[in-house]
């Protein structure tokens, strides 16, 4: 695929001709071709413009239609699946297996949200008609819906190309809920950005929708994005990353003269809590089930097990055998130079913290933006002391605690919000234990019994997000179907004739969807 | 009923000797014993602490435990109708009527809180089985419901002493979802607090609520109040006030090392759009009834109508009555000193911008606190270009604006969010302008068909919410049902034995609760 490098403005191709910079092999520095180009003021204006004049028309799409575009889109991604399968590994790092399964559950995620639309009853219709002789006063014909936002702007993750990108979890919520998307290009892969963002225009001519429904927007630094976030058309926006830039653009949006909601994804470390009773099911099994969940993608995962509490005592064959997976662990190319950097800092920072033991760090040389795997060891005590052991080392790395029952209740119930908690137990522990799964339960979005955080299913039921700071905002998720709410608000219509009602909240109810009346 | 003055800090009442002022009648200017004492900072710290020691209890009360526990706070309110009914008229201005019909209300939205979580359903369960042989992988067992965010500040509104104040709409939506409670007083009614903050304690004791589910804070300026919302354990803030209240508080929410939701109500002038073939049914009624619905309770409704735009040469008629109406206004007495003086200004700043008329004025003279009816009329040409025209007068002041259909739709685009927008016309004349129907819808949260906005329906598929900066936050509602969701967030549980899920989770579905799956 020719690449151009270039921003996507409505149905048209940037004209800048400013560079700002390119996609770089994070595995030998390489600069890859094209040179990006950044778009101008001028060109953020228009797109956000085009998506502003695109809200009515697209809004007022059904479902079916909209859906039609999501699937459009969907079929588009699949046509290019083996540019992407070659193009992704060299800007990422990550495996072209991995490219080929980030395609599919990025396409599933897209007709999961068609299914949702095309359906229906998402919109969580409610229907009280009118009783003209109610004593004191008549009660008024009364009907709601959840009705989109508006244009949306949406951040590419660096560590999700695919799924949290350009078509992901955002992009795909927003379009179904019936908002134009402005997306953020990551730096790290923006030839994968281009090629899905052209997949998405494409299916956007085919199936007829309003010019400015999608733009893509190419920039360095955070000049692009800040100018979004801080455009008045713009009702809302979806970011996946670090804590740094969520909170800069959760403190932009919170300054807007209209203030806007930010769906930020930022920073979790996932603690694991892993009883004796596990531990008698076969602490070696468990110690390489663990270290498989912890380097799976180089620990380049929201999701990654960054933390785990043992009772004192206990589990020593488990850290055992830890201890020598790590040491003889394979050293990963990370998705770029910044967040190999980073992690490497994060890790010397933590174990340079008084009280923390290295329990582990492998042995092998690292090559050309490469890391390995290392656990550190500390006490209960040690740990709620110090603030700082809270920080997430976004990669392959994990801190394990030591402590009796209440002190690691207590210092569960002194985390920061988390996506994620792991109980490790057995039935009989679960139950005898009800304050610390109170504290888990409060403290995460997920709290999984048995198993690890990796693996996020995408479904109704899943809720991908978490107290602040694993998320800006824990009342949604970016993950499964609830996560079309990110973009809606509830209206109400009072005493209106039924044809001028939208088809959902009409008499006949021509949709046939769920509601409450 | 005796009243102390002072502060309930879960179920003591404050020491507290530091006099913070006493309730003033607005019609006399009089004190109203008893003196009012601000809680001490060591007060306001218990009291968090107590809310936040309750949360684990309370929220795992059944819903029929909480839905028993609204219940007898409205049976104790109701026990208190007529010391309310005796108090109100002197601390707010408003007369007893408006007092006992606001005591219905209150006790009716509790109670509406209490059927909600005795059924159950509200909770949206969603239920993924797991499948062990899906490949590539096993689909895991995952399951989500809301769950409460934790303790909840609730500030008093002036306007509604019951129904948006102590045991109001917050308060009932944050009781009913599970989270304690800490209310801070408005300094108007005291003593309205007090009543109702006592029957909260009785009903919290009677049902056996645990201490901390519930206090009330009094204090003087904001320093109170912002404590309150700056501290660690409080999850959530709800507000009715002014729109530099509303934003005071967003900021302190925002620059939170954890930053938390606040749903502000703060300012909306309620756009009615009268087109020609409404105004054919009968100019003089339309602007009697019109008359009525501004001059109600004074004017001091977030609903007051304080923006109608007519088409160019229309509704003489309807311009002639209301002119007439409004020169023989009655006065009435505000709710208190700040109101009125804020009414008045507002009013005089907006009778004072370049190509404001005024249409008419009362001739009566204005007793202590009082203030009478105004209209004002300009072209929509200069309504567009001043901002500023679009300030709220709290208050029984209204602005005509007259142009054509294409300027009225565009002066309606360009308003800021709204609580309501209303449209009388004829159903033809509904159906020739989807632009001006599109823009109101986009600007408001509940869009009426005729009629007026005043008078706010308590039900299941009320939206009492809009856009910035009529709400902080445009996607909740602060009357009907949906206002639980203000207090909660999703949660999930992924492969959690039966018997350890919550019961509205549990495979036999124990409560019988309409579920997803």
């Amino acid at each position: 695929m020719n690449l151009l490098g270039t921003s996507i403005i409505g149905f048209s191709r940037s004209q800048s001709t400013t560079p700002c910079g390119h996609a770089v092999n994070p595995a030998t520095g390489e600069a890859l071709a094209p040179q990006i180009l950044a778009a101008s003021a001028s060109e953020v204006e228009t797109a956000v413009q085009l998506a502003a004049g695109a809200f009515a028309a697209y809004s007022s799409l059904t479902g079916k239609q909209r859906g039609g575009f999501l699937r459009a889109i969907a079929t588009r991604i699949e046509a290019i699946a083996e540019d992407i399968a070659a193009r992704g590994p060299l800007e990422t790092g990550l495996p072209e297996a991995r490219l080929r399964g980030e395609t599919g559950r990025t396409t599933g995620q897209l007709r999961l949200f068609a299914s949702l639309i095309e359906e229906g009853s998402w919109v969580d219709a409610r229907i009280e008609r009118a009783q003209p002789d109610r004593p004191p006063v008549p009660k008024p014909d009364l009907r709601s819906m959840h009705v989109p936002l508006g244009p949306v702007a949406v951040f590419c993750a660096s560590n999700f190309p695919l799924a949290f990108s350009v078509a992901g979890g955002d992009t795909a919520s927003a379009l179904a809920a019936g908002c134009p998307v402005v997306v953020v290009a990551h730096h790290s892969h923006p030839g994968l950005a281009e090629m899905v963002g052209n997949a998405i225009v494409e299916a956007a001519r085919e199936t007829g929708m309003p010019e400015g429904v999608f733009s893509l927007l190419f920039g360095g630094g955070r000049s692009v994005g800040q100018a979004v976030v801080k455009h008045p058309a713009i009702q809302a926006v979806g970011f996946t990353g670090s804590r740094a830039g969520g909170t800069a653009l959760m403190a932009s949006a919170a300054a807007r003269p209209q203030p806007i909601p930010v769906y930020a994804e930022m920073s979790s470390i996932n603690p694991l809590v892993i009883l004796p009773g596990a531990l008698a099911k076969g602490e070696e099994a468990l110690a390489e089930a663990f270290y498989a969940s912890l380097t799976m993608g180089v620990g380049q995962f929201c999701t990654n097990p960054g933390l785990v509490f043992l009772t004192e005592g206990s589990g020593d064959a488990f850290l055992a055998k830890l201890q020598s997976l790590v040491e003889s662990g394979a050293p990963g190319t990370m998705l770029n130079a910044g967040i190999c950097k980073a992690y490497q800092e994060a890790a010397a920072a933590i174990g340079s913290i008084a009280g923390v033991e290295t329990l582990a760090r492998s042995a092998n040389a690292c090559g050309h933006g490469q890391s390995a795997p290392v656990a550190f060891l500390v006490s209960a005590r040690d740990f709620v002391s110090n603030h700082a052991l809270q920080a997430e080392m976004f990669g392959p790395a994990t801190l394990i605690v030591r402590g009796s029952i209440g002190e690691i209740t207590a210092a569960i119930a002194a985390l920061e919000g988390q996506l994620t908690a792991t109980l490790h137990a057995t039935q009989e522990e679960l139950a005898a234990n009800p304050a610390l799964v109170t504290a888990l339960r409060n403290r995460c979005g997920r709290l999984l019994f048995g198993g690890f955080p990796t693996g996020v299913e995408v479904c109704s039921s899943m809720v991908h997000g978490g107290p602040f700071p694993s998320t800006s905002d824990g009342r949604s998720t970016s993950v499964g179907t609830m996560a079309i709410h990110r973009f809606t608000r509830p209206a109400a219509w009072q005493n209106f004739p039924d044809a001028a009602l939208p088809a959902e909240l009409q008499d006949a109810n021509p949709l046939g969807i769920k509601r409450t009346e």
